[in-house]
């Protein structure tokens, strides 16, 4: 039994269920309602005092937290399909790439940055927006100088097989088309994530497909 | 042959230097000037498109970079000691724990950040401490919500035995303490901290001493 506390926005949410929808694993998720600051109130802080979804919890177990490290943990004890390469050079490639999505870029434009940059330096919406969009973009283009001209890059961003940096890389691609973030002129970026996006597994889990997401235009 | 390419007051580098001092594994390290710009010459670029410290070449692989990446590629081609728990969950907290630090915090205060706030905000240097500080704080604050009244968290952030979170929290703190924030009223941080810094493996890969530091005061 495998319960998740997500919200439809969220980009780490994202990568965890399409991990979950990869391997075949069956969950229910109760979102978390972050714009209204769910987050923040004592029942959802004792599952992460981070105050950040996802949580998951797994049987009885305590809470599983931070995405990559829900990533690592599903790949250890479900390794059917793999979702990261056989060789150790291989997966500190894969586990690189992932970082620069989900370590480098995906923080900076998370809630709590939106407030301080608000409250404390009285940065108005145009210029959170600005922001927002910079280091979205920012992290695609410097994927796109990783991946590009890279032999270890195939159909997707490790060779010909679906891995983290993918879900990584897709929830953030996701979250800058969220902001009208154009990045058409990254052909390897737009490639993999097309590639991935076409897929039921992905199509599924994403944002916009989830309780709470507005309408699609 | 392991050659590293760091900087002194990089948290990320001292994780690395850590790891690498725990497994015993000897290696040379090139510092590259951050304050001068050296991570976007176009030599540097070759290696880490992301234009980031550290990377590592080891023999005559392709560069790995991204700490957290380095790290677990240094634990599965050198096991000894054990970096991470046996147990799938206990590697689960333990990465959980590391990237509250590596991930959620410690990029907010990177260079690339600093300059947007001056350059594209107008933050003075005032408002960008103050920014800088507040992070540091709340990654440490979050941590000690984390560790504090875990039967998990022992001598060390995980039982008494070094993981990775530790190597993410002591060099995460070795930064605020650069930053002149106090964490001493976060106990269970402040202890784990001594604990490590109390190691000589952890001593000799401080920030204060090496090359490039400023003389210690």
């Amino acid at each position: 039994m495998i319960r998740m506390y997500g919200f439809w926005r969220s980009a780490a949410s994202f990568r965890v269920r399409v991990a979950l929808n990869l391997k075949g694993l069956a969950f229910e998720e109760e979102m978390i309602d972050i714009d209204a600051g769910v987050q923040h109130t004592p029942d959802y802080l004792a599952l992460n005092p981070a105050a950040a979804v996802p949580s998951i919890r797994i049987d009885d177990g305590p809470p599983l937290t931070q995405s990559l490290a829900i990533l690592e943990y599903l790949e250890e004890t479900h390794p059917t399909p793999p979702l990261l390469p056989a060789d150790a050079r291989g997966r500190s490639r894969v586990r690189a790439l992932s970082l620069i999505w989900a370590a480098d870029h995906h923080p900076l434009i998370t809630p709590r940055i939106r407030r301080y940059l608000a409250d404390e330096m009285g940065q108005d919406e145009a210029a959170r927006t600005a922001w927002i969009r910079h280091w979205f973009r920012e992290g695609l283009a410097v994927g796109e100088a990783r991946l590009a001209g890279d032999a270890a890059t195939g159909l997707f961003c490790h060779g010909d097989t679906l891995t983290f940096a993918d879900l990584c890389l897709v929830s953030q691609a996701a979250g800058a088309r969220g902001f009208k973030v154009d990045f058409s002129d990254l052909p390897t970026v737009s490639r993999i994530v097309e590639n991935c996006l076409a897929l039921d597994e992905f199509a599924r889990a994403h944002p916009l497909r989830q309780p709470g997401a507005p309408a699609q235009h």
